[in-house]
């Protein structure tokens, strides 16, 4: 059912297909990044099985592969980017150094992107922060594939977020999390598996609970987390807002049911308001208030004496927000990176385009 | 079963207490305005409910009636701020108008405050951004009631997040939600009706799911928002830890179990590792990403299309976080706020206390 990649090989080869359809030697270099640290975690929905659909995109003409990424607007502490249609995956770790440096000179920084593409996984964006002591926020908003709370449109992307925080003998806590009870990548493995999906993670066009994993192509949506009001599926909405909201309404980026789709097959919601995607970045320079060491000792034992907390039967351990992606990264940098046959046909076919080998 | 009572005669009232235990009188206007406002937007829980509450921490000298609130450390953008104990609903004020004060210059400000007390609603101290065409942000973390997934002990507080977002014409955007399925409040009315609670807002001691609304006091626990793993519930654990950081490890309150508790006759934790309780304020000018003009025009159409999706049969609309809040507020105002007698009898004995009349 699936082979294994080297990180180095599948790096080497996602460059090489970024450099065919135009991106420069440093921008190929920092998308195959992007790309591969989904793989790497475990996030294998935003990993190398999407290089084929932003080959796609650029074949649709929406993306740019030299772009004029650049602030258009900016204050000690904020900026905008416009991302001039480039991949996401190049714009977003522009717009964090962006956020980075503003907290190298004033404690914090804090970007909205419009003009953007999907960015891979949040998470990658906002772990650039940790290197320098400081906390790390990256989110984005989507197309539209989730229902507000006693709605039966899609108005929302399953618009994540993620948050890097520093520690120091234990491993970074990183969060990253879609607004929705579970990722839509979750949605399409029970497809692939001809499974059923739990109550609470979709509805039918009319709104009912369903467990059909297809339900989204039958006109279904995603819910958001919490899955219905009973259970708060309204702060779930609330979240997906206010990060549709800070990717997209500050920064000028299309929001709602007008985000453009990532499928290129799929057409554009006519009379967008914004250009392109959005993205929102934050990085908190932690000795702007406290001294980083200090922080560091009461992150470690945070998270020593959550690891400690008492567990249900049957259940063995406690997880901090990134360890299980951690046990992921050192598993797959040691023996590989499993890629299901569609994948490696995919990658194989892309190769194929630009006559680069993927060997399958 | 209930009465009810004008805004301007609880708030006489509230002021009168917070005035008998020592507080100046502005800090008594401040405390009861940020107290009174749960009342009137629908908080029942968070209003003159808890008024007694507060006045047995300062009976067991956990509040400080004459704090020496002040700002620690700080940066263009960042501050912590150390609450000397002093009432939450007043110390929240001061920090997030460090916050406001910091954004005004430099685009953003960002405050951790630690040795607090409650601070009442989030959502109100969030919404003192909305008048400086700013969007606030609010947070705060509390004494342990919630295990993170796979756990049975209680580590987090109910740590709520409030982000208010100003518009044009239409009503400000304000989410206030704890990071749990359900609040805490919501538990206590079930129990006072002797209701059953919905399945995943709270768990046995053992860790099994329960219908019991006082699964508390039996050593059970809340659940986080997504309620168990399969429908998110890492995520509302990641939420509430984030909470918890930001409020208290940024600023060096307690945290996790720690937290002391709200109820003064519930025993301090031992070995607590900081200073109180903690909370984290944010305010992002809009103009240091867009002009606000351009920006209302946006949250006004996205609020409009919002309102406009289609609802699924048996709901007449979807909501924009915050219009609850706001129906609740213009009704109360008018036509006053009604109170349990419970808490009337529990009001009229707080004033026989210091000899300030409550009519019951």
């Amino acid at each position: 059912m699936s082979k294994t990649y080297s990180y180095a090989a599948l790096n080497t080869f996602s460059q090489q297909i970024f450099l065919k359809i135009g991106c420069s030697k440093e921008e190929a270099k920092i998308a195959a990044k992007s790309l591969l640290i989904a793989d790497l975690r475990g996030v294998d929905s935003h990993g190398v099985a999407r290089l084929s659909g932003y080959v796609r995109l650029w074949e649709a003409k929406r993306i740019n592969p030299v772009p004029d990424i650049k602030i258009v607007h900016e204050t000690p502490s904020t900026a905008v980017v416009d991302g001039d249609a480039g991949l996401g995956l190049v714009v977003a770790p522009f717009a964090m150094q962006v956020a980075i440096d503003k907290a190298k000179n004033v404690g914090t920084g804090w970007v909205s992107v419009k003009n953007s593409n999907h960015f891979g996984i949040a998470g990658s964006h906002a772990m650039m922060a940790l290197q320098h002591d400081m906390i790390g926020i990256a989110m984005t908003n989507g197309s539209a594939l989730v229902a507000p709370t006693f709605s039966i449109e899609r108005m929302l992307g399953t618009n994540p977020i993620a948050v890097a925080i520093p520690t120091g003998n234990e491993q970074p806590f990183v969060a990253d999390f879609a607004t929705t009870t579970a990722a839509n990548g979750k949605l399409e493995i029970l497809q692939r598996k001809n499974q059923i999906a739990p109550v609470g993670w979709v509805q039918t066009k009319t709104g009912e609970p369903s467990v059909d994993a297809s339900e989204l192509k039958k006109g279904g949506a995603m819910l958001p987390l919490g899955g219905d009001r009973e259970h708060g599926s309204h702060k779930g909405y609330a979240l997906g807002s206010i990060v549709d909201i800070f990717s997209a309404i500050l920064s000028g980026a299309n929001y709602g049911p007008w985000v453009p789709p990532f499928p290129a097959y799929v057409p554009m919601p006519e009379n967008m308001p914004g250009e392109g995607i959005g993205h929102f970045f934050g990085a908190m320079r932690i000795d702007s208030f406290r001294p980083a060491e200090d922080f560091k000792i009461h992150m470690d034992k945070w998270i020593k004496r959550f690891k400690a907390s008492k567990t249900m039967e049957g259940q063995d351990r406690v997880y901090i927000p990134g360890e299980p992606e951690v046990e992921f990264e050192n598993e797959r940098m040691k023996n590989g990176i499993p890629l299901l046959k569609s994948v490696i046909e995919d990658l194989v076919n892309v190769g194929d385009k630009f006559g680069v080998t993927f060997s399958n």
